[in-house]
């Protein structure tokens, strides 16, 4: 194949151009010096380029929360994020629900490599944890009482309810409102007017405890009530954006609500997508589905701004924020 | 090193054993060849080797259902795990009931390496699918038709609904009596007597019809009712054991039983347990999660027999069922 | 959309059609069963008739061995492919010759989790395991005894060469003709004439000692000798066919060699293609990379039949040689 | 348990504190943020602090590189890396050589993404790329003619050699010499005495073009002859640390000349260690193993400071080298 081929072959292409460090470097301009990376590095770019886009446009924007955030520190970044609006809507699992109130509450979280170095012996014995009432998550532990505590203050939520049926996210607003710490998660949902989904929230301490009222105590929470507060959210929005972290059952209920959504406005599809995930498809499962299988069922429009970075999200989410914060900032 | 501190130090340890492949070899003679090997080899023999034990002690079996196994083609060997009592309670995502129905009600799963070959296009385009209203999912597409099909269903089923509020279970099975499809998951489940929990149902379309049914239908269905019935299951259980296919909600919230539910009686956590999954632990999450890590919690008692093996539950399931199968009806 | 437009889009589409488990199944009835799957299962019974078919024509086979399979009880199946000329040509690390030599002087590996039982301590600690000798691979352990063993034997081995360079193959055929164990893998070659390479052999304990024996001995081991063997392999063959277990330099050494060879020929790239691993594409490395990607090098055909089956390879490979055993077998 | 139980089981535990983002935030206090963290997060900041203390100290830094990181973008930070002294030696792949040179040569890497764009079609079709001669490395093209300048250069530079025999690092020298982008990792390891061994060279296309050389020229390159070098660079060395960015043989290998160096000294293994992957150790492969696994065989010291990085390198690479660069310059 001669020269002329060779070039016309590659006519209109981008040269991967690499990254170069400079000193005292903004996460801002480290990440704009990945622009013309590939693989992870030009990925974790194009994701700040979308969700910039996504607060310069009139967008609203779902965050979908899976996976231990609260336990590995995300905590204020989190809060951060629905007190500024930098995100709109909240759907999460009940886990870090869970766990914001916990810190809300004056419990903690603790790193689980000091359990070993406290206690003289050289590796986690989960047998040995549970003999000391610890509970561990992956390298973070947190002790039984941080949960007897929850249970205290989830009760007296219940028992100050007075109706005698809720959405879920409802229900998630009372308990937000007797929230009194400004940095969680749930209070300032309540604050910025933020709503908070939580789908399979019975897979929770939240649900559990619910369920130990309702024993005794009157409360009927509806599985579906959610459901058209959430869709009305998409029909009522201009452009419309997801910030999926980690797949499970936030992902696809954002999606399953953005498809049913705009069909009555000939609309389709979310207009931007960012998904943060450590699952790849290839066993099948939606947490690790691409964003173009999305598009094949109409949840993401054809025509979208859509970018997937595999990453721990406790990586990621960070250095998205850092960079997205300062070219906001920068404009402002 | 002396040879005699070099034997002393591995005294009491089993070799590895290599597996060798004889001819016209049965699953089963296969896995139990496997029993000498480490890895996954090993943990797959581990694997049969608990359910076996499960299925002869009395043992109340729990089977956790996530990922699209419905469309992979992992129905029928579901449906007969149900139909012949391998299990005895199924908590799965709303996705593998709904995929059930589309079946029973002879609608179909394709193979979606088939839509490029016949349309004489090279790899598979999800905005040309799109515009086909066929919906992918990894390598099996569905058309839309299928699920239009399901609306007209569930309507159906909804109108003949007789109770103002149900429990999710009861909703279930309500759609399950009205499949008339012997190798339906939920029609087995009905026949059987399996109960059939779905905490996180708003989360498919049965949750999405549900919702529009309600629009206009009176239907409450409450999203904690469940909970006493599996926690139940659970505290009337001589010995309980758990296969948890895939992770997600399903996991969480049978372990979340296990772990509540014994404390009136003295036990902990459950007895057995096998996850098949292709999570590793390594970003924190639930669905990842090490079995060790929920003996911490209780969740899996302290003296359990547990293993974790990571494969695609499409390969694992079958030859595991098969294994121990042929085991159950040898010895019988 | 109307009915018809329905069933036209989904024209010359394969159904999904489910597995169902008999009873005394055999692992080829079994995989024959998941013919009709979608996802892994579907990919393992494709890898099966792929290789069914390598072995019915005239095709010359390449293995490609990663990943410490022989210490977790695949050798005497890697011996065994190899004595029976289901393969015909092998690429390995050399951890894998080093882990075959050692079973073949008489030493074993062992499960470590009876370490920790044997020792009474809860979970295996590494640095325990560093002051008695022991070294881990994943759920395995060997004792430094084994490597002493080594030593010894290699050392014998080099002493009797008796040319001044060799190529590595050579190396390794000197090797395998020194061991007298008939389940080795290098014996197994030797026996059976098929050749071992090992490009990376310096990344071995093989290698360590000899660059000790060189330190006295003398021996010089050409870097690239072996590729003209390598490559002439290819341009002999009628067909072609490579079965990659886990990536690495095996896999890119046949494949470079594949893209190499055959431009004097006309022909282009492997013919038949089984890739195993659990490496997703997602970061961009070769171990990773989809047989596709191969396609735009030439490494494989345009019209190559291909197939990724990821899966652990002690999982997927005694079901693999199980069900194309009895298939030969059974033709035979 | 009453609450001082809970408060002792937890003594001397560190608390997960939560990172926040404040306004232009540099790379090094995004990072320094993230120390009080669990997850990828906490271990991000692990992995700076570690380098940063390899820094200070007197370490020879030897840096492992596995995996196409040059096509994705990360050329400039290796040579940079090089240059500066950040690392002292470096063991690679052939590949990222090869990518090295082919810039140095003037030619470049593309996105993927472009070639459909630039063609009309709307995924990537690798069939069709191998009909315009294009290769693509997951979402990076590059051009067979690359490959045909690369086959010039270095047949210039072997017809150039004088000796008869050199070793892998030799050859290597000389090719870097023959360089004059002063970008070129190899040429920067030129000018800054770095060396650079890569034990499998004969996987890689520079393998190729020796072997093609080889017909009619005369060049012996020794397969083992590094080793010395390599392992002399271990016994001399005050301190040593590895940043093993990806695993296969460049982790292995130097991880066996740390295992067999300190012998004669007295010292075992290495002091620090950063592995940067995105395998994790579930299938028993070398390349997800563990850093503790590693101190069992005495490849890492056991009491070496180290932290394995659950991250995609093209992002992790960027921030740790900022991070720790402006640590270092701001001391300075």
């Amino acid at each position: 194949m001669g020269k002329d081929a060779h070039l016309k072959a590659l006519e209109g292409l981008k040269e991967v151009k690499g990254v170069e460090i400079g000193t005292h470097t903004s996460v801002e301009e480290l990440v704009a010096g990945l622009r013309g990376c590939a693989f992870g590095a030009g990925r974790l770019a194009k994701a700040v380029d979308i969700y910039e886009e996504m607060l310069n446009e009139e967008t609203t924007k779902f965050l979908g929360v899976a996976g231990a955030l609260v336990p590995a520190g995300m905590r204020s970044i989190l809060a951060e994020l629905v007190r500024e609006r930098y995100v709109d809507v909240v759907v999460t699992t009940g886990a870090n629900l869970v766990h914001d109130i916990i810190e809300a509450l004056g419990e903690h979280h603790y790193m689980s490599g000091g359990v070993a170095a406290a206690n003289a012996v050289r590796s986690v014995d989960d047998s040995w944890l549970r003999d000391q009432g610890i509970d561990r998550i992956y390298d973070v532990v947190v002790h039984d009482e941080a949960f007897a505590h929850l249970e205290d203050f989830l009760r007296g939520v219940f028992e100050q309810l007075d109706r005698k049926r809720y959405s879920i996210r409802e229900l998630l607003t009372a308990i937000g409102e007797n929230l009194s710490d400004r940095n969680s998660i749930l209070r300032c949902a309540v604050d910025s007017d933020v709503p908070v989904f939580c789908p399979a929230i019975a897979d929770s301490m939240i649900g559990l405890h619910s369920w130990i009222y309702k024993q005794t105590g009157s409360l009927v929470v509806d599985a579906f009530d959610d459901m058209k507060e959430l869709i009305d959210l998409f029909c009522e929005a201009k452009r419309t954006g997801a910030i999926i972290l980690g797949g499970g059952v936030p992902k696809n209920f954002i999606f399953q609500s953005a498809l049913i959504a705009p069909r009555a406005e000939g609309k389709e599809g979310l207009d931007f997508a960012i998904q943060i995930t450590t699952k790849t498809p290839e066993d099948g499962s939606l947490s690790g589905a691409t964003l173009e299988e999305a598009k094949s069922w109409g949840k993401i429009g054809g025509k979208a701004k859509a970018v997937t970075l595999y990453c721990d999200a406790t990586i990621a989410l960070p250095i998205i924020v850092a960079a997205v914060r300062e070219r906001i900032e920068r404009k402002n």
